[in-house]
């Protein structure tokens, strides 16, 4: 390994790396943020070379150390803290005591083993989420940091709880950003991962290998939980159905007809078996369309719906999408909210990292405006409790949510 | 009453004085938004000359209606429009309609008849609030227009549900914007009004005469559900139980010992009322004590709890309290958090008007940093259901509230 030049007597030897930080650049850090920008780091030479994912010692110019964690001299996001204390080593043992503090977490707020179990920073896992389907978990590896430590971090895993099954669904975008390779290593080599998933006291059906994400939107929980009885007796409209999470629980609560749009068949295909599976695939129907154009469509015909739910993929992935991104939830909202009966419920969620709550409500005034139907917002809202948030990172809460009453 | 003299003969004619925007003024009312400033208004002589709460129509400056409402030339929320449609009459069917629509969204929501009945312009009732106590009311008309309107709202509240009683609790602070005496109208002339209240099966009491605000916080109900049953099995600590929901509700969950401190001891003694009520009097304790002082004495004695609640009175009340009260947030975030056992639990709240959901995290964040003990953020919510938000007034949502796991 290497060391750097700028090795401190002061400090006791490591074979790992340091990393210096530029003169006056530590308040951040001292404070407790777990990111260090390139821009912040002393880049000479060697630590230019250092390779991406390194395991090293942050430092202040002066030789004291502020912590430990995982380098990339090619990322925005040059330096992850993942402890303070500099002396500990990334090896099992603390990849192991990290994940059973994650793993204590859920157990307390959850009966059954479906949730995130690990949301990255939050939990001292930088870079690093996985998805827990009973005995089976899917990773995402998102910096060349944690990519680097996967096989302690798997080997730590199974001595957690010796998982049957271990599947990666690496984010392609986030790995772009840290100069990794968008390669899935799934653990075997089947192209379909059909697994359950128990929510709600129902059965849901996700796909590992070919759904979205992880396979499964446990950020919607609690909105899912929210939602669905507000649509007993009445009509339910789900725009965007995926595998059904709003849509069957909506039609379990005791909704008299659910419409699920996808314009994905094979996410419509997972919908319709969660519905057989919940003995509701009666009430509901199963529409293969690009959600805009159905909206539009079924306000002309004068449908109506007593809760119509909005949760689209991120329209913004990126900054310079923002002001197409903005419109078109601004039109989503009015489309969708033109659809509600008197007295009725719009949900609507924005997953862009990009759009903050300020703006996406905004746009949501906007789009019921254009409405020139009055409503309330009822609760605005995030993500479960599974998908917590560092406190320095309050930016990092990505999901939005809000749900309107439409007079 | 007064006619503008601006009376345009495209407008039907109307007994209502007619108040005018400055030119091109207009576009956020048309958008939807519910206010308008003073310096938006055309303050003619004869407009300037209106009673503060007269019921008025608003115009563009060529005449055309915008909407009917109140106006107050002396309140910097100038005008605030109750309806869109400039025919409507603000007379009692107007406000039978409105409250009918308030109760019927709380009794899809609620089983009980305890919560936040009105919610002010999110509810269509700009000025008003209205806390329901099973078949009690407690009332605070905040603006001049809503004042004015008191008798009218009275007979449409009374032909609603025949309240057995309706107390006015008006606020000060607010009333005194908008210049208005501080006179609580009670209905009769008692000194104390207990009355219960029934939240998660369980029985509080409050004083509706002598109590804090409305006499009951229905903003915490869901926060109280969500904290409760984290104590199970440890010990709670409860800095500013006011009237023991948190705590109370603690207990009742199966915290092994609650501690409730407050600097009232009428509020401590309403805790003690829900403690025996509940059954749980023997594993609480009631600390009459200002909170800041407590936990730092609590801190030194090494005294640590399953779960600190620390849910305070605004610490800031207006704009040239906001450093300090941030700094207070921060101090007590430290002093909280030191005292929560590794893997427990903090809540922290903030119903500052002045304080930003974002103002609010960064001091949370600097406290914790302070404690130097890491931690996450769990979840971050707001008011219940029964405290809906006007879409175009989110700077109205003033309580925020951050649950976070302490290592």
């Amino acid at each position: 390994m290497i060391t750097s030049a700028l090795h401190s007597a002061t400090e006791p030897s490591s074979t790992q790396p340091r990393v210096f930080l530029q003169a006056g650049r530590d308040r951040r850090v001292v404070q407790g943020h777990p990111w260090v920008y390139s821009n912040e780091i002393r880049m000479d030479p060697e630590t230019k070379a250092l390779p991406a994912g390194t395991v090293a010692t942050l430092h202040r110019v002066d030789g004291k150390a502020l912590g430990v964690g995982t380098f990339n001299p090619h990322a925005l996001i040059a330096f992850r803290i993942f402890d303070r204390d500099s002396t500990v080593r990334l090896d099992e043992p603390f990849f192991l005591g990290r994940l059973r503090r994650a793993l204590t977490l859920r157990d307390r707020l959850f009966e059954k083993p479906f949730y995130r179990l690990v949301h990255a920073e939050a939990d001292g896992l930088p870079g690093m989420i996985a998805d827990r389907f009973g005995d089976v978990v899917v990773l995402q590896m998102n910096t060349a940091g944690m990519d680097s430590l996967a096989p302690t971090v798997l080997a730590a895993l199974h001595e957690l709880f010796s998982p049957a099954d271990i599947v990666f669904r690496n984010d392609a975008r986030a790995r772009a950003q840290e100069g990794l390779a968008d390669t899935d290593m799934d653990s075997d080599a089947g192209e379909s991962r059909p697994v359950g998933v128990e929510e709600g006291g129902r059965t849901f059906a996700a796909d590992l290998a070919s759904g979205q994400k992880t396979g499964w939107y446990y950020d919607q929980r609690d909105s899912r939980a929210l939602v669905a009885p507000l649509a007993r007796g009445g009509r339910m409209l789900d725009a965007y159905c995926y595998a059904g999470g709003f849509g069957i629980s909506a039609a379990c609560e005791g909704a008299s007809d659910v419409v699920c749009i996808d314009s994905s068949q094979s996410a419509l295909d997972l919908a319709r078996k969660a519905a057989d599976a919940n003995g509701v695939g009666g009430i509901c129907t199963f529409t293969k369309a690009v959600a805009f154009s159905e909206l539009e469509r079924l306000g002309k015909t004068g449908e109506r719906f007593r809760v119509v739910v909005a949760d689209p993929p991120a329209f913004v992935k990126s900054r310079k999408d923002l002001n197409a991104g903005l419109r078109g939830y601004r039109k989503l909202t009015r489309l969708a909210a033109a659809l509600v009966e008197p007295g009725g419920f719009l949900f609507v969620a924005s997953c862009s990292h990009n759009v903050t709550s300020e703006a996406f409500s905004g746009e949501v005034a906007k789009g019921m405006a254009a409405t020139e139907r009055s409503g309330r917002i009822v609760r605005a809202g995030g993500p479960g409790l599974d998908h917590p948030v560092h406190p320095h990172l309050p930016e990092t809460a990505y999901l939005k949510t809000l749900l309107l009453q439409v007079d």
